[in-house]
């Protein structure tokens, strides 16, 4: 597997092996890199800094959702290192051309295209994509390069580095609907000036097990245990939606700018909702966010005329963009998702900072039609739309508001920290800031006791699955002992379970060092004060997790 | 002496004895408030935070100089412990009232004046003045409560919560054009708000030193020491400005955005000018920033039509809204620093954000109208008015621009780091972000040897100064030992050069331990690192201070 290095400022494009012999991919690959050869101290925009983009150990094969891609750099969102995780087609292509790693480096003066191919690797000039929504640059680049393409792609937003800018990932069907959404990751591939990577691997063989027979053995296996348990076939039927009755009830749904846990409208946001509607308007749920997936939980969306709108309406959109905002209107909430995926930008973030506008009267709750508007504004770049596209810390900023749902500059996503206090441990702690991803903590939600050990023991594994390319919903019940045997027949190498952790633990110690060195440190690694003080209904809780049993949280 | 809590959440005002028996004044009661009661956590636009108010320890003397206040809380522009220094007339009122500090917390509903009298402390409601430009406020103010008053007054840019708002102090006209302007102590009183704070101190007597005969010796030694000096002189007749042709011929003077160390117009806004156009227009220099200073360097400028246009063009001013925008139009900058004193906006911070917009092709140097345009946009409260409001990290970011002449998230002054090497290290370590006031070093500028020690050494006497309300340009070039013979007499104590040190050595600490409560650290001790690669001409220097130099600044 080869690294390579597109210097933009030089144009200079060099491949080279990777130099390190042990397995590292994914998000493993970015602490990786980050820790041997990132400057902690440079400005995220500047030159300096890179963007890296790494497929998962076991991208490009046939294990089961196993094509997340990793994307990552030190985040112009957070000051910190950054890793954002996305599926679409990009991650297998990407293994199958023998790329281990992407990294950006540099800025061009010029924007451009940066081509893959099997046998070659080159940048075009982008010429008249600049400027359009993610959906229409993807057609022009279709007709360009091919339809058997894989894109990613930043939007108007990452073009004027927004700190909340997403790179854009096409899925099966083409559509740049998957995001690596989280930390502005768009904005470090705006400042090189670098609109899209578009990937070819015709002609590439599939990449090849060092002990085959034992690989198909160890995929069949995970197969049957994904398929086997009764999570795969719900996350099939409902999608990540079918959550929002779950948090509902137990009152950890973000509504009403993270002042309630609970929204009276749920039903017309949840699972149930989206199926009807799919169903009456042919729409579709059971779709897979990349190839290869055995669960398949994602969906596509058609409007009242029958016709695609966005795909995929996932909880954290759902709930962001719809509780959060007291926004009932499925079809509201999916104009708003396809206009932030044609932006390029993240729904999380977006709903964070819409929300937080009501407390200085410049939003309504419920209101989707200004909603909509001020996306619009992102889109037109107007002081205004550059404010909301800054996130949620940087609105609250600059407009003057002090309750602000963050963590180390991040919006916190739609568990609500107070009512799932495990969940908001990883929240405080972890170096990505607040993330919906690092490490999620559901048992006994409502006490403050054991939490920093669940989310220590969470985000471990989890971190360590970014490492793979595996999915974690799809092997979220799963034990990581049904990941290693496919790992090890793959790589011919043997490492345990306790490897497998401990590969988690490094990885957060290297994250962890860089952040401290780029100035995150322990007094950043805790929720919004508000959060200790105001009351949650419906559960009336508050955050009371000790902050000195957090603040020892790196203690492993 | 006394304390006065103003609860404005309550709308309960207490006043009770400073409970510690050693002087602690100004900056050192800010530090002293801030460690003890202070916290480090709370958002600086929360009810949690509080504003402090503190004269120095020989406000309301007659020592001379001697009545600098300083004003201070939570920043909310470096979000950490900040102190910011004003003359005008305020602090010896506040001094002669038997007021140790005000300590203003919590939050009010409607906007209100705290109005202090001998013997009455008073909120009322604010009424009329609410988003009037200073000048025009305190007009009314004057109407409202007569003409013997000290006004402190935030102008619309506080109101608004902006990150740049400062706390005007009228001067002995009456003028609201003495700003405690860095760190956005303005948005930390409207957040409380609270617009106005009215002192009038009729009938109140004259501080009564402990040791009056001595008191008087020493003051009237120290009298002598400065205006026997050639400094005193020199800035008397040509005031803050006249730095500008030293700086200018050493390369260190801030122009074209910190592009350059020299501004080839600078005759156009130098001292020289501004005493020619105040000859001619009846404007004047050698004016008091507060009663009885020994030195008065500061000027009123009159307009082309004679009449009065602002007060006071000091050298910051002149530079950063003059060469640094590369604007020689002197009347130019004077209505540019008569519109910020207006709005309440800092010229430093203003200068900086302004300067950053020449990177995007959102400002042309020289173009004087247009930075008026600008200025005035903060004035309409427009999104764009709020993105440069809120400071030049704030605007870089939201406007995607990486080349930040800022630490701790504060605009750099108008002394330019690179050329200026030991005041560079002052920037870097300052727990105040990039300030002025916080370290003059100017020997062996161009060397990097030695720099650290310097400036250690000039923060600790300067830190130290801050507590006394003396002000540091009339004792500049003075021995502290001028100085303690007044504190001694005045509060019977026998304190040496080597406690006084010891005064400044103390409050950094606890500036340092606060801010690194507050997740600022060792890590936010650099220069922008841009600085260190990008020469400045005509110097063609480079910040070269090794950093692991400046990380040992603390160890003392």
């Amino acid at each position: 597997m080869n690294l390579i290095r597109a210097q933009l400022t030089q144009g200079r494009i060099t491949t080279e092996p990777f130099p390190e012999s042990k397995p590292i991919g994914g998000r493993a690959l970015i602490d990786y890199w980050m820790t041997e050869h990132g400057s902690p101290t440079v400005h995220p925009l500047s030159e300096g800094n890179v963007l890296i983009i790494a497929p998962g150990l076991l991208a490009g094969t046939s294990a089961p959702s196993s094509g997340r891609l990793s994307v990552g750099g030190k985040s112009p969102l957070t000051g910190g290192i950054k890793e954002a995780n996305v599926g679409g087609t990009a991650g297998h292509k990407l293994a199958r051309l023998g790329i281990q790693a992407l990294i950006v480096e540099g800025k061009a003066e010029e924007w451009q295209i940066l081509k893959l191919n099997a046998g070659s690797v080159a940048l075009e000039t982008a010429g008249d994509i600049i400027g359009l929504d993610n959906y229409v640059a993807c057609e022009r680049l279709r007709e360009r390069y091919g339809d058997k393409i894989s894109i990613m792609i930043i939007g108007p937003a990452g073009e004027r580095r927004l700190a909340n800018s997403t790179v854009a990932v096409t899925d099966v069907e083409g559509r740049p609907c998957r995001h690596a959404a989280r930390g502005g990751v768009g904005a470090i591939m705006g400042a090189k000036s670098l609109k899209a990577i578009v990937i070819d691997d015709t002609g590439t063989p599939s990449r090849k097990a060092v002990d085959s027979g034992a690989f198909t053995a160890a995929v069949k296996s995970a197969v049957e245990a994904i398929q086997s348990g009764p999570y795969g076939t719900l996350l099939h039927h409902s999608g990540t939606a079918g959550m929002i009755d779950i948090d509902n009830g137990r009152g950890s749904l973000p509504t009403h700018n993270h002042h309630q846990g609970a929204f009276e409208k749920f039903q017309n946001i949840n699972a149930n909702r989206l199926i009807e509607l799919n169903k009456a308007r042919g729409g579709s749920m059971g779709h897979g966010c990349m190839p290869g997936c055995a669960v398949q939980c994602s969906n596509i969306f058609h409007g009242a005329d029958g016709r695609y709108l966005t795909a995929s309406l996932e909880y954290e959109t759902l709930v962001m963009l719809g509780a959060n905002l007291g926004i009932d209107d499925m079809d509201a909430i999916a104009r708003m998702d396809r206009k932030c995926d044609g932006l390029g930008i993240d729904t999380i973030e977006t709903g964070c900072t819409l929300g937080v506008l009501n407390d200085i009267g410049l939003f309504n709750f419920g209101d989707g039609a200004r909603a909509e508007a001020l996306i619009d504004e992102i889109g037109k770049g107007s002081p205004m739309g550059r404010i909301l596209g800054s996130g949620v810390e940087i609105t609250a900023k600059t407009l003057g508001i002090s309750r602000i749902p963050a963590v180390k500059g991040q919006g916190i996503p739609a568990h609500s920290a107070r009512s799932m206090k495990g969940w908001g441990v990883t929240y405080a702690t972890s170096p990505q800031g607040a993330d919906h991803t690092t490490g999620s903590v559901v048992v006994d939600p409502l006490s403050p006791s054991g939490q920093v050990e669940r989310s220590r023991t969470s985000q471990i594994i989890n971190t360590a699955f970014d490492a793979t390319g595996l999915c974690h919903l799809t092997f979220l019940f799963k034990n990581p002992e049904t990941v290693m045997p496919m790992v090890n027949a793959f790589y011919g190498v043997d490492l345990s379970l306790a490897d497998f952790m401990e590969m988690g633990k490094e990885m957060l110690r290297q994250e962890r060092a860089f952040n401290i060195k780029a100035g995150i440190g322990p007094a950043q690694d805790r929720l919004p004060e508000w959060m200790r003080t105001e009351h949650l209904p419906p559960t009336h809780a508050v955050f009371d997790v000790p902050q000195e049993e957090i603040d020892d949280f790196f203690n492993f």
